[in-house]
């Protein structure tokens, strides 16, 4: 952390020093559940960009402050103010809706951050997680949850089909094309035990505390690797998500044609030879 | 209903009265376990396609009269009498090709109305549930089914791969490519527990009267939400789960760009405010 | 096997009698708990290839030889000789890279020969099941395992990213995400119970013995239906898997405008009706 | 024509006595300069989607009733009362928007029906060949044009991006993208020379009944083919230029496994060896 | 220009008070031919950025300053001096491709600002037009040029393929493959009347006034249409470019539901009845 | 060429001493017009292979020997022979269906070599010139021709559409896709002067003579950069015409990581101050 503090107004990022290399990234606005107002999705998109290249980090850790929530989602009063406000009626439609889309794109941007991150993101979520708790929580890598969590896709609620990430990634996150449309057409609740079962959370803990350490356990695991290893499987992972599997084995040569030259290999091979931790040079 | 009545001959649609702006569509061939005829797709793609701009309607539940079958499938006889005809072994097999081809289409079109459609439709079965039943339910968004259900992929038992959904559409709705293989290649049967288990449906109910109610639930509570919500949630879901990430959002912001201008927001972000149901403008 | 006997140094290939149509490909290397070496995957591809067009077989099931493991991956101290070679720090980057890429093609090409198979191929594994193990096993239709079976992604445990088919295919095989980044970026080992969760194997069974015999009957099934059929719904799955549904759609109303003109529809239909079994030309 | 006789309200369809299997569509709205009204696109798709699988018709060739025009494009006036009427303003921007998608879904697919019609489609444009113009000869398979001929992408002068298939096709049937750009983005005009340089035309006639005279000579040409070998290779054209070179390859092996089985074949080659004119069955 | 003049180190930005809503962009490093270094290329990036949405702007002009180069490229010397440094060779060749690929995707993402500038850019060759001139032009949307330019693909001689467009946009934009294969594997040079012939230029002019003075007329024309109209055009041309028709076709749809909703419709169709000029609300 | 010499029964292989690392093959059966047998497309994909990673190649000339053709095509009487014979008729057409698409894979797969080279591939062309002529020559990167050549997309004359390669690869080598579709659908010769305005060839000859020299000194030309250069432009241009710009630039990233490593770039630099020929290590 030579260079620059971490400081961020609405999240608190610290590397626990017990986990090497990880960094622990906190929603923190827990007033308000930790909803969300458009200058935290400006600084989430910055901390992402940084952590992604910093090279003391490899692997983060996701949460949100407070016992109550995760996040409650997009803070909806905030929202309302443009879209509510009389003015906006007598704009030419064709032309509020450049205005929307572009504020869409960069919203969209903002989140996507998330998963353009080179280091795995692991999201640990309680209590409330609601709306965009699903669009940025499926941007990233891995997620677990408490067992009191309360999740919903509950943008249809306030009228609009989620746009900011859920429409596009929970199909592809999830097996059951079904239970990602009932959730969605519905915005009902579901708990820990229906996110388990369907793929969408991988552990399920008895509170925050445990999630937390759980994650933090999950990000020291990854992050002991070899870190050309572990960013080479997370863009590998993503890029064959998307595409054909041809496709996936021949940017997957190619990138490796490069990758296996590191010399993470010979010293992963000879630690496990000689039963020993091995180091990483920093990437 | 103002217009004219939604009357046809293997089909029963009636619009339960607690259930507002939900349609119900019933496969009316009892007697012969609800094998489909060609007569039958016809108009299953008629109503559907009907139902889809029908501003009376904003869900619909598709089910199986009788009480032994949603649908046992193609009705093989009738089929086979124009595959067994003696005349056609001369033709020539280009020519014969292009004769079968165009028919596969014809086909497949009829059954893609279930997906075309812009309102959600939940699909509820019980009894046999074999073949077509398969090809029709995963055209459909929700799955719900009895616990006496018995469901099989059964083309290959007659000589033939799966040509009308079940082969491009199962391995999209279901998260195991092995499952949907082993059902495929097998044509062994399964049930409500096992297709709850994969994902294939969300719910399983006691009978046939349950499982109609769930989805008549169910469709009764996407139709409370604003119809532009929820049209343009099915329609982007859809989208989302053929193409990569970034088409997803990208034609997500654009969708909404037009979306977000409706007055369903304002209202439904007020009715959440004031405690009340919203109503919103038919479409 | 009237031609040729299908002799090979490091598989055997059986054909049990009472399976008709069915050939059994065993891994045996057993002392080195079949960890495989270059020779290997060479003899494989050839196995799979020949296989794939030979009429007496409509079904494989590939297992390993010895109690102790389906396969424990790479055989890493073969495979570091080259790696760890003085030399090889001399060279050009670029012109390393184009050496490695084109290695990494070839191997990920005999893989490949699983998934082109013509016929489907059912995995029995037990036992250690390691790295490769994985990426073998995605290219086949339909893996099953034992109780005591030990699988891991164990790529990042040696510095590198999976590039045999892991992680274009794994995302493709098992539905959540989530699941398939942790056990990739941690290499953490899982058990059966998992597996069977998530959706990689589709049965367990109490030992190697049974796995094996589960497997020869699921293959035995496959290999009495129609061989038109069952082929055509290998390809079929797998072009639809990769692609979109429309698309999907398409390409099987012209596969099927040829198989249609099968003698096998008409003679699984008439068995049907007689209640008998069918008998199909070779294919 | 035994059956029915091609009688249509805007469109003369004949059948040149000299050019066998050959139809001739005429776009028959001299008065207004052949100008679209909404009953055109929809008649237009009835003609093409029945000589699609005319047995009687082997190739097909457009052109515009009258000297002035191949067409002027969409008739503005008849569009703009829809647009222009008053209570238009007060509806729901998304409800618009949805009412809108509808009907431009509607028109583009009249229009595609001439991609999809298998058969052969020739295009003869004379005088003004204006927005609509450029859209409906683009779905066209090849285009030939008078010395005369005003050509224009005219949208952008009436407030609009086109939308029924020029931006979606154009740049697939011409090379150079920058002059795609250019005649798009100014809406100028252009001639027949430019239009034979860019490879939008493939000829140009001294006048109209030299132009005609032309396309019927060229669709003679395809109507003495086979109409299997014709037909797939449009086919295969329109799927290839969408697709990726393998997937080419693929799908037109998949194709010909059904079409090479033609009895067109053994005439060809019979007829070509014994030089005289083969006959060929319908299709 | 209300806010914040346009001022940048490398570039002269200015509005030609005769070409209203048009903004010409020169190359201002003519001491060096106009070769790049880095800081031209991110304050390159942020221009576009900027223009892109400057509702004052309607069309680009690019050119270079100088009588004797649009650009000769990359500024080849300032680039060795970070490939020639000596310590580079000691560095894990897997860490050094990870920092050349995010330094080639942070090249590639200025310059492809370009092509994601909502408006249109017209560029304006002269003189030397090499390497990176070409990267640059093909991300741009109408390139013409004078008759004394001198264009090439020049990566080839330096030792490396292209990497910051023109392999990727080269052979969407001209329509001989061969012709894009000759040029980018023999790095020769080619002029003006090659660059028309392949239509890699749509217009050659006198001289770099000529030209430029020729770039003003086109994007003036493009000005003076609706944005609305010339914006989406862009748009959807880029997205069909990359696309099959029929995603092509959806996506305008969908975009057009919005678009056409736009007051210049009417404005365009009036001002065409009244034959006058029409005016645009800002966008 | 220390190894092995290069002695194919139906081609001539030949390296020319003035031009250093350049083969020459040469289709060697002028006594039928160069026209193809089976045994001829197994040696063509053998020898484009093994020159694939001949570190003593970096560029290939393929023309024909003889006066009188380049190739006249498949050799049809010998094709006929199986196509005629009179049991086929009997055969189930399903598995008709299966050998036929089996042997068109295979004979696709052999004529793609020329495509996967490593090295680029150039073709001159004499004389007939005829069906498989141009299926063989675009697969190829580029194309040149002597004034009296003739051209023909010969299938459709034989009752089939081209399936080995035309129809696939030629939209994507030529931008008049009206022009495609006509001399595809007609069968129509075109000649030097034709093939050289629509972009299929780069350049005309007078005679073979100065044919192969032009070729040759082409792929001298391209022979004296650096293979790593070369060979990397050749296999990103491919990549990037099947596929978006966005995964062109990606790709090439990725490439990039690797082959800007290469000490080829500082040997270009230099040798290009120092005004010298650079020599390049094999590749």
């Amino acid at each position: 952390m030579a260079s620059q503090p971490y400081t961020y107004e609405h999240f608190n990022i610290t590397f626990p020093p017990d986990h090497e290399y990880v960094a622990h990234v906190e929603i923190n606005r827990p007033s308000k559940l930790n909803a969300f107002i458009e200058a935290m999705w400006l600084e989430l998109s910055q901390i992402f960009t940084r952590l992604s290249t910093d090279p003391t980090v490899r692997a983060i850790v996701l949460s949100g402050a407070g016992p109550k929530a995760f996040t409650a989602g997009l803070d909806v009063h905030a929202a309302a103010e443009g879209t509510l406000s009389p003015e906006s009626a007598q704009i030419d439609p064709a032309r509020k809706a450049t205005h929307l889309r572009r504020h869409i794109h960069d919203f969209q941007h903002c989140i996507s951050a998330v998963e353009k991150c080179e280091k795995p993101v692991l999201v640990a979520m309680h209590g409330f997680a609601l709306g965009l708790a699903i669009d940025l929580s499926v941007a990233a890598d891995v997620r677990v949850c408490t067992e009191d969590v309360r999740f919903a896709v509950k943008e249809v609620d306030i009228g609009l089909a989620a746009d900011i990430g859920t429409l596009s990634r929970l199909p592809k996150v999830v097996g059951s094309f079904g239970w990602v449309k009932e959730v969605s057409l519905t915005a009902r609740e579901f708990g820990a035990a229906e996110a388990l079962r369907v793929g969408f959370v991988t552990h399920v803990y008895k509170d925050k505390g445990a999630a937390v350490a759980g994650a933090l356990g999950l990000a020291s695991r990854m992050a002991g690797k070899s870190p050309v290893a572990v960013q080479g499987t997370k863009e590998l992972l993503n890029w064959s998500r998307d595409r054909r599997v041809e496709d996936g084995l021949r940017y997957t040569a190619v990138w490796n044609s490069a990758a296996l030259q590191t010399k993470d290999v010979e010293a992963a091979l000879l630690s496990g030879i000689q039963k020993r931790k091995p180091t990483f040079e920093k990437l």
